[in-house]
């Protein structure tokens, strides 16, 4: 055997080494999920897009993957947890600002009085995320969010919200980042408050999170620099406004899309309607022990038309009660 | 030696053999820069971000360099090429439009004549803009960018647009990839234009291209969907509209910014204010022969007060007649 005939041996030989452990790690990628047909759809995409020579290979620059932030990798219930954190900066804000214990909706607010915070509706809950959210700059909301998460904690499990994410969720994204998917969250909520945590819990960059925004301004304060949040919504991240921000910042059609409302609609149809293997799956919430049970009557995260489209075209409906061992990291 | 012992060394040996064939490509990555003042603070720049132990170490994924298009990447001259796109448009879209031979701007376009078009300015070009840009969905709009692209020709050199790229950028794109930074495009051109050709031409796929964007529809026909492009400008993507859209696209400051006209100036200003090491970059347009000369009086590109910024700042100015071997990857 000549030197190079070696060398290459030595290669092939230690490839094998370097590989092997991978593959031990590969057998089992998404522990908390039961082998169930969502497991087995999921296994079978994946496999089916990046095989070497499938007839459904996708490039690794393709692979796109998005994900629904509320009910899909975290608990929406019994409030959209953003509302929750909304709600805890009045409190925190209210000392700046006397005049709210006779201003409503903050008087409500300060009071606990949910009749008169529910009777306001959609304008007194605009109202509460404007002021809370806006009119001030980037860097400072964002030290606001992580004061909260890093402080709060969920009213029915006691546990700080980072942690009320979805195990098997987590799984499923590190498992498609393994094989080359590029994973993005495209959600109704507010984009930084997301970007707060994203990176942390999901591994997420910042710049693979999409939400809803508001409009923002340079502001350059004799040499002091900031992105001013101006109260003024720039785009809604949700049902078709999903769609038009996956292309607007992502410029490529998604080869895999999750959600759990009616809200993600838009984007499971843009994804499932491209050409090639696609996947297109829902989180159907059936589990009212170990998290909660609601889909087509529930005022948060109403499932109804989707649920419809699903079965219509053979999504993958994923029941939570059955088909995931665990819900939350801290469960046994 | 047992066998743990020899695979541990072959693992060792093998690592090398494929560490080294890289080590001598990095010996020199930018061949078309000359060992000028710019190429050095780049180099050092990197070095100093990149090196293990190194004070100004930054993560990987932080890594950010974002780079204006028009003037830095390719060249804007005798006219951003995406105007001289519209005005292609134009006279391919005519046969449709039989109005446009008595309508302005169109008829002046039809017929080359220059002074009627430019006696119209900014009114007039918006509406040429609008017209070949919009009301069009984005698959369609793709289609029309590599079309022209494919067969259009630049006025002077003869050569399709998608070469009159910078060879030493293009290295320069390169050579911060191997370096784990993450490339953008950050520019006031349309970025769906842009991205017909960034992925192929500079290697930057269309998420990481940020441009000035039409408003879009999802627009579901019968269950064919599409992304419909309105006649609405969403964003301006110059001036302070540069660090907008990177906080809220990136969500993250660069820590690395290359531009060459005043519209950079607040993206370099955003970027350089970063705490920790910084790069800002004018690319200054010198060379009369091989490309164009023009900073402060230039009604394309106008670089005046970037360059007084970069001056008092000690911003790198790229000397193009002096520090660049080679200006397109067709120069000899």
């Amino acid at each position: 055997m000549n030197r190079f005939a070696s060398m290459f041996q030595l290669r092939f030989v230690v490839s094998l080494l370097l590989v092997l452990p991978l593959l031990a790690q590969a057998a089992e990628p998404l522990p908390s999920w039961n082998e169930g047909p969502s497991r087995k759809a999921i296994e079978t995409f994946v496999q089916a897009v990046t095989e070497d020579g499938s007839k459904d290979f996708v490039p690794p620059a393709e692979r796109i993957a998005v994900f629904d932030n509320d009910g899909t990798l975290w608990s929406e219930q019994p409030m959209y947890f953003q509302l929750l954190f909304a709600l805890a900066e009045v409190k925190r804000m209210a000392p700046e600002h006397p005049e709210w214990k006779q201003q409503q909706p903050f008087k409500a607010v300060l009071e606990d009085d949910q009749k008169t915070l529910a009777a306001g509706g959609m304008d007194s809950l605009k109202e509460i995320l404007v002021t809370t959210h806006t009119g001030i700059n980037t860097e400072d909301f964002d030290k606001n969010a992580k004061r909260w998460l890093a402080s709060a904690k969920h009213p029915k499990s006691g546990k700080p919200y980072s942690e009320m994410v979805y195990q098997p969720m987590l799984e499923l994204l590190a498992y498609l980042r393994d094989n080359g998917f590029k994973t993005y969250i495209v959600s109704g909520g507010e984009v930084e408050f997301m970007r707060a945590f994203a990176e942390e819990v999901y591994g997420i960059p910042p710049e693979q999170v999409i939400g809803t925004t508001f409009a923002t301004e340079f502001q350059d304060q004799d040499g002091q620099l900031s992105i001013l949040r101006q109260p003024k919504l720039l785009h809604n991240d949700d049902g078709p406004g999903k769609p038009v921000s996956i292309q607007s910042i992502i410029g490529r059609r998604p080869i895999m899309a999750f959600g759990n409302s009616d809200g993600d609609l838009q984007m499971l149809q843009w994804t499932a309607a491209g050409t090639g293997k696609r996947f297109a799956g829902l989180v159907h919430h059936t589990d009212a022990e170990r998290e909660w049970a609601y889909d087509r009557d529930s005022k948060i995260g109403k499932l109804n038309k989707a649920l419809d489209e699903a079965k219509a075209h053979d999504w993958t409906v994923v029941d939570m009660a059955t088909e995931w061992k665990r819900i939350y990291p801290f469960d046994k």
